[in-house]
């Protein structure tokens, strides 16, 4: 899938992640890679002047299931069946980048990678690793 | 910290927790151990009438942090250092509960782990661990 | 599988494991449970009188398998696909139990936890939780 | 420290490392990096003709702690608080290489990745992530 397709798969079957306004933009889509870039708004923030916790974990999640659409296709049904997070630094409160990477693209299973920045930063402020169960018949359409 | 002491601070220093209104109540804060219940909206759900990962996350991060409060007072700057989740079910998309229980509290770090229900389930739909680091004057107040 | 029939098969499948004496026993097998006993000795050992942290890692990913088997009956093709341990407290440098629990058995994942104590403690030196992918005809015999 | 020390560093604090024989040579050593080359052999070999996951286990853990050294110099207290492991591709029965990054070093806690391969190839066998706490006064001499 291209960019423009994953974008537009992105807003049919998640219509939640834009329920407050575009939040999340596809900058590329490679065979086994994505990066996703993160608009953070005010509902992101916490404390001390940072982003939370679980924006940076919906983006880590996000950007592997985009690298996954680059890798397979169009797999709604794919789970993430785990995730694993190391918080390497508080994230500046500004817009984030989710850079990810499958380390294995198997018939049951992916896994992969994500790093996150504060845009145009080259200090990750996160790094997550996931598993995602592919269905039997994933690749549909 | 009292459940609703435990409240209380939670919507003073987290505001942007219920910006869309109300999603978390503190049920139940122990020694080590805290219970919380979230509410299920359309904003947190996803294709296929199930939970997004993300909100199990946020409820799983929120739920050690109360857990956190209940044994060390409140420490708004502790700072998880890493989560991890395995996904075990589809939630049903509907409210859920959280909870949490704190596996080790030393001086620097506090271990955990999380496991999340459906409200009135007992089959646990994610269970979660994480590492919070304390900082050296945690306790104030 | 009973006690004695787990521990006869992972003698016969894992030779390697008692390559310099017996090592683990099989203490209990329940319906999705398990309880290992480690002997330690110097080879298990490190600086500051404690045990290894590989040691750690491989009672808990035999007493995960252990658990499996008396789940699903021998898989020697089960394969393991993520674990995730916490060090909690320093070991002693003397026997160790390793408690495992299955939290979900599905047709082609396992999910399960480990808390490792001191024999004879209740206070867990280890917590594990990991992922086990079941061959789509795992059950034999 | 040099490649040179930090073998012989090993050596020192570590003998049961080599209780059978050297089985961990240190290729190289960077500022925040670690090469390791770990020789197989029976007692770490599994059914299936492939090498267990403790064998993997052990020398992430070790290719994680000579980064360090690396980063920071002797830190025999330094603690591993926390491992996590993805087995990505059944190894060949033949000797590995761990390489590992550190991905963030601060005041009080490392973390960082290590990625395994058989020796010669360049298909990743296992991914590997984990946390140090950095004791007090680490570094010593």
């Amino acid at each position: 899938m291209t960019r423009a397709e994953v974008e537009s798969y992105l807003n049919e079957v998640f219509p939640q992640l834009s329920i407050d306004g575009p939040v999340y933009r596809v900058e590329a889509v490679g065979e086994q890679t994505a990066r996703l870039h993160m608009t953070i708004s005010n509902r992101h923030l916490r404390p001390g002047g940072t982003v939370s916790g679980p924006s940076l974990m919906g983006l880590a999640d996000l950007a592997f299931y985009v690298a996954l659409l680059g890798a397979i296709g169009p797999v709604a049904l794919a789970v993430t069946t785990n995730l694993s997070f190391h918080f390497l630094r508080k994230p500046e409160p500004r817009d984030l980048v989710g850079d990810a990477r499958l380390l294995k693209v198997g018939k049951r299973l992916a896994v992969g990678e994500v790093v996150i920045f504060n845009a145009g930063s080259s200090d990750p402020v996160c790094h997550a690793t996931g598993t995602y169960a592919i269905p039997p018949r994933a690749v549909v359409g």
